[in-house]
């Protein structure tokens, strides 16, 4: 049974959402909950092997099938022995890149079937899904040009074409989603998206864990 | 376009199908086929790695999601990279396990979803399946005797329960797909197994083949 509040960060790369995941870890732990930080790939030993093959850019054969599978094979991993634990203890979980980042890299970015790859993602995740999704809204250029090309990784190194179909999957699934996604213009300092994010981090809190007071 | 031959061969481990692979490549090879003989999990760099992974003993802790996604995700490099290009040349594919092997192993062996392993599988193989499926049947516990205790992997040291499992499920594969699955009791000598395969291999090809000429 779920007690816990699991909470993602989506949005391009260099949109500052390791930024705010640390800033947002920080303020949880001054406020005495129990928070796992976390990412995806990766997460836990399988997950972070899993990662290591998908984004190394010698493998420049890889499928879109294929990577679309190492990075829900990863994801099972990490919900089953990270996520899952975590929200039984009854801690915060906050994930940098979940289920949203498969369906628009993989459905808008690749061009595969977005149901398929929403089912395969329903399988991996078994029922775990986030209660809240911050969505770091930035010009895909713009994170880009924030990235240095030398440190890029096999999907960085995509063209812009992949990189605003990404964009544009994202702004559609905040119009699907508009109970769970919260969209942040990530145009800002760090301490005016932190101050955003801490504002809908704290109502979330106070309706979950209040909630079951009572 | 598919113009080739697509051939998968199953059954427990310990079943003999390696060998009959290696007896049936050496048939066509013979004969003047163009032969692809492949294995999976495998078959390419990408899949080999996946391969290292999902079968190495030191990950007791991978979650049967995860496990199922992984043999997927190395199935569909295995496909887009050695399957689909040797049947678009024309050339006979014989390999040594395939998505029969995914539905028994994960949906029988461990208590999966059949339904959801086949359509992970679906995703994977993006309409590329065997033409004829040759099933060694071989009691599981024979099966495992042939196999030292020393050199087995992690699926091979599952008990036995899981492994009875997995032979059920092939015995109501073989029910469900009659014109695709043939039976071989894996029982008799490498001479008899190889003449009862070779019989049906020669129906096959004479089928498939002499049906282009027209």
């Amino acid at each position: 049974m779920k007690k816990g509040v699991f909470i993602s960060l989506e949005g391009p790369d260099g949109s500052g959402k390791s930024t705010q995941l640390t800033q947002m870890k920080m303020l949880l732990d001054k406020k005495g909950y129990n928070c796992v930080a976390t990412r995806e790939p990766g997460g836990t030993v399988i997950s972070e092997k899993i990662r290591g093959l998908v984004l190394d850019k010698e493998y420049s054969e890889m499928d879109c099938r294929t990577e679309a599978l190492l990075y829900a094979a990863a994801r099972a991993q990490h919900v089953a022995e990270v996520i899952k634990p975590a929200l039984e203890r009854g801690d915060v979980v906050i994930c940098d890149r979940f289920v949203d980042s498969s369906i628009v890299y993989q459905g808008y970015g690749r061009k595969l079937s977005r149901e398929k790859v929403a089912a395969i993602n329903e399988f991996a995740i078994a029922g775990c899904m986030p209660d809240m999704t911050f969505l770091f809204k930035l010009d895909p250029e713009i994170g880009k040009s924030r990235i240095e090309a030398g440190t890029r990784d096999r999907l960085e190194s995509e063209l812009t074409e992949f990189h605003s179909e990404v964009f544009r999957g994202y702004e559609e699934m905040e119009k699907l989603y508009p109970s769970r996604i919260v969209g942040i213009d990530a145009g800002g300092s760090v301490d005016e998206i932190h101050s955003k994010v801490a504002w809908h981090l704290e109502m979330l809190l106070k309706e979950k864990y209040d909630a079951c007071r009572y």
